[in-house]
């Protein structure tokens, strides 16, 4: 250490200090690269990974849609309270940004998705704001080509679009498509659509019977409470759609709760519970549906993946005042 | 639609829905793949980029460490004390994890790294758990030998080690080193390294040395409140070590407060600014330092960039009680 202490001396400091004390700062005028490199093109990948147990779940986001917030967004709120949680979030008053982040579990067995995003067709549509999600699988290492089974929460859009490719393929060639029993046989009853012409979710039929249409209608209805798969074991959730399912994820002693849409965006509906979203297609038993699942996990400090949390999606849910807190579970640098 | 609609009939449904309860729920038994892809090999790249004006951010975590909680971690609270607020931020009592999230600002004219991590040589003796600073930033398409200068916040390991390679050549080829006016006075002072002979912070100057020792000394000093490079305007904000910084990063009507060290976790010193770290050499100055910036950062609700908050470490301060809060900022998928 000697000579370096040599070196940096005190006539070294006081030379440099002048040389701060004349510039009146430092201009920095002409390092020896010159120019800056460009800015970057655009986001990281929104790529995670965590372990449960012996379970590896990759979060891949699919990205996020923002839009002027509708009337109708919360059934039961009014836009000065809905503007104060958005506020209270860091969140702009007037807008909506929702997030979608559809997951991967490597059950050591079987390579899992569960969902899938809103396809690659909105992402051409959304220049790239959504439909992101196996372009970000592939940046986590992550080929769609050896996924072995997807796994449907529920019938909307932005899980079921991402099944197909652009041009209405398979989006996961070699992916046996799992869907809940009971959403199956709701969309799938003309009877139901018939009474939903020409209303709010008629279009979800449309789209729905599209997309499996697409593929065939080569599906398999799972049940609730039981193992689809080794580790996971699929639970009605209804109140959001008929049929809507989260799931146990668990390996050994450790567990997570992956609650697809039991709530859309936290700072709104973990916040406020009792709060009803338009997409809630039975507002009463997706709140009860919710109180449930979040008195629940509240309990057991479980932590709870949720599809429309921002990525990488996964944290807390705790009781606080008459709702619930979000508190976003640390990123760790290794897995 | 018509067509598929007869396809997918309710007979279909039926059929389908048999197999369901014919099978128990579903034995995944042979999908194409056969085997799922085998677990991937580690965390994906923990880089995250956001815009301040014209300015463009991009985080690069450089991991993180993990060890037992020494008693003295936090000199003025009980390991009771210490050991609830782990459990209230759903960390282990008895453990600590310090995370690093040195960043890369493009103004347009510079990039500019902003502190350097925990260094090549630390990548090998922690077998990648911190040291990934510059793999991260290759991932997020930054090449290091492209940064124009790398401003140091202060002179502790975790900020400075990552100037040099793990042969002890500059990391930063082509960057300017520019370090705070006060620091480099503090640390390269002989008689102050004198009076540290044998006591806590030894090590920090035989480690300061060594640096900036290995880069010949050539590093040129910055002064407070005066813009160093466009955009980045350095602020003192002493305690943690007498010259510490922290920057006003500014563009437009967007200003980030990136806070260095004001505080090590937040699970223990935003919610308990009083608590005073091991790491802060004048922790009363520190306290005073830290709810003054985030006082300020409350008030005006400045979003804040910290060194060890969790990745991408960005986030707002808000009061809460006695102390304060971190609310992460909610990952935008898009720049």
């Amino acid at each position: 250490m000697d000579e370096r202490m040599t070196e940096m001396s005190r006539r070294t400091v006081l030379a440099a200090a002048a040389i701060g004390a004349a510039g009146g700062g430092v201009s920095l005028g002409g390092g020896p690269a010159g120019a800056a490199a460009p800015p970057a093109s655009g986001q990281a990948p929104g790529v995670y990974r965590y372990k449960i147990g012996s379970l590896e779940v990759t979060v891949a986001t699919d990205g996020a849609r923002t839009f002027p917030m509708p009337d109708n967004f919360v059934a039961n709120a009014k836009k000065d309270e809905i503007d104060a949680a958005l506020r209270a979030a860091y969140m702009e008053p007037g807008k909506m940004t929702i997030v979608f982040n559809p997951v991967v579990v490597n059950t050591g067995g079987k390579l899992v998705a569960i969902d899938t995003g809103n396809g690659a067709a909105a992402f051409e549509q959304s220049k790239g704001a959504v439909g992101q999600f196996q372009t970000n699988l592939k940046a986590g290492g992550i080929d769609p080509a050896t996924v072995d089974a997807v796994l449907i929460s529920h019938f909307h859009g932005d899980h079921i679009n991402g099944l197909l490719t652009a041009d209405g393929k398979k989006a996961f060639p070699n992916a046996e498509i799992l869907v809940p029993q009971a959403e199956w046989a709701f969309w799938s009853d003309d009877g139901n659509m018939s009474k939903a012409a020409g209303g709010p979710i008629e279009g979800n039929f449309k789209n729905a019977r599209r997309v499996f249409g697409a593929l065939g209608n080569k599906v398999t209805p799972y049940a609730h409470d039981k193992e689809v798969v080794a580790g996971i074991t699929p639970i009605a959730t209804p109140g959001h759609t008929p049929g809507h399912t989260s799931f146990i994820l668990a390996s050994g002693n450790a567990k997570v709760l992956l609650q697809s849409d039991v709530t859309n965006h936290p700072a709104l509906f973990v916040r406020n519970p009792g709060w009803h979203a338009m997409f809630d297609m039975d507002g009463d038993q997706a709140e009860k549906t919710r109180r449930r699942m979040f008195d629940m996990a509240s309990a057991e400090k479980l932590q709870v993946q949720g599809f429309h949390f921002p990525f990488p999606a996964a944290g807390y849910v705790e009781k606080d005042g008459t709702g619930y807190r979000l508190v976003p579970v640390a990123w760790s640098p290794t897995l």
